[in-house]
């Protein structure tokens, strides 16, 4: 039997090298395509108050769009001194769509007379996947830890370089890549929709 | 008997004409100053979590430079949309210390896919005063309204000009001083102040 193919709803390449790598790694039989590889992604407005609603919406859309099953995350960052926001407005937190550095400048700012003693923050991740014939699943996983005050590190994106998760040293974004997934809030989600799935036993 | 001599905390002169014309209208006998009158406004870090933290931070720094009475207000707009959020950090949420426009726009850019429904807000201010001898009062005041997509109208500061509070038309920044007072959070907290000060019998 062929993989299952499926398309994870969204228009950016680092999530979908790191949603395949991390269901690789799970040994789910699923071929993961991005949506701009079956038809483009298509506009489709965040308007839901959490990450679910949000991840289920891109989901919801390119399956409709493609008629194949669609995964999709909705993730950020949520920041105790900002009430847990960026949250849903991670990505635009800025007031620029997709401008990693400066929505990372501008929490930073933001932060810069917050001490270090409340400076925890968390990564959130709502992992999605939507059928065609409509049925839907949602797992939703976080990662605590804490806040720098300068970016460190070269990989990863977003937020990534001022983010020490919990029991670590290092910034996801010098994390090497198989470590990041084994603790990040997107590993988690994915690995346990997988499971939920039915793709691996693996959680 | 000459009026009481009371230093307002702030280098922001709007403060302290506002201020001012509150304490006016409620026929306390007090001769507000601002800071920047009087040996200068210290340099404060406003790193409370709370406005009533942040409003006595500068209060006692005052009191202590020039041996007088120091009135502070500490106050922000919280948008349900953002948990709450600029709250204390209003005034930099840009990053820009005290840059107004900037500050308003990036709530905008962030708001931008919020629908009508969702833009409730309130404007918060927590007003106090702190004596020579370290005795301290404290009065919390808000008035909830919701937030325009534009800015209108050209009075006030800060994000007067996108907020319409409840059961007006009007932003507070085309409401004219005197109608704005009546209803807003700073007039609601210093009335209230003044009140338990007993510099008033008003409410």
């Amino acid at each position: 039997m062929s993989p299952e193919r499926v398309v994870l709803a969204t228009g950016n390449r680092h999530k979908v090298d790191e949603v395949a790598r991390i269901l690789v790694a799970t040994g789910a039989r699923v071929e993961l395509v991005g949506a701009d590889d079956v038809g483009g992604m298509p506009g489709v407005a965040e308007t839901g108050a959490t990450f679910a609603e949000n991840a289920l919406l891109k989901a919801r859309a390119v399956a409709e769009l493609n008629g194949l099953p669609a995964l999709a995350d909705d993730s950020g960052l949520s920041v105790d001194a900002l009430n847990g926001m960026p949250g849903v407005l991670s990505a635009r937190w800025s007031g620029l769509p997709g401008a990693d550095a400066e929505n990372t400048k501008l929490v930073l700012a933001q932060l810069v007379d917050t001490p270090d003693e409340r400076r925890g923050a968390a990564f959130v991740c709502a992992a999605v996947l939507v059928q065609p014939d409509g049925t839907e699943a949602v797992q939703r996983r976080e990662v605590r830890g804490r806040l720098l005050r300068e970016p460190r590190g070269s990989g990863g994106f977003g937020y990534d370089p001022i983010f020490v998760p919990e029991g670590e040293e290092r910034t996801t974004a010098e994390l090497d890549p198989a470590a990041k997934d084994a603790l990040s809030h997107r590993g988690r989600a994915f690995r346990a929709l997988a499971v939920e799935l039915g793709w691996t036993d693996e959680t």
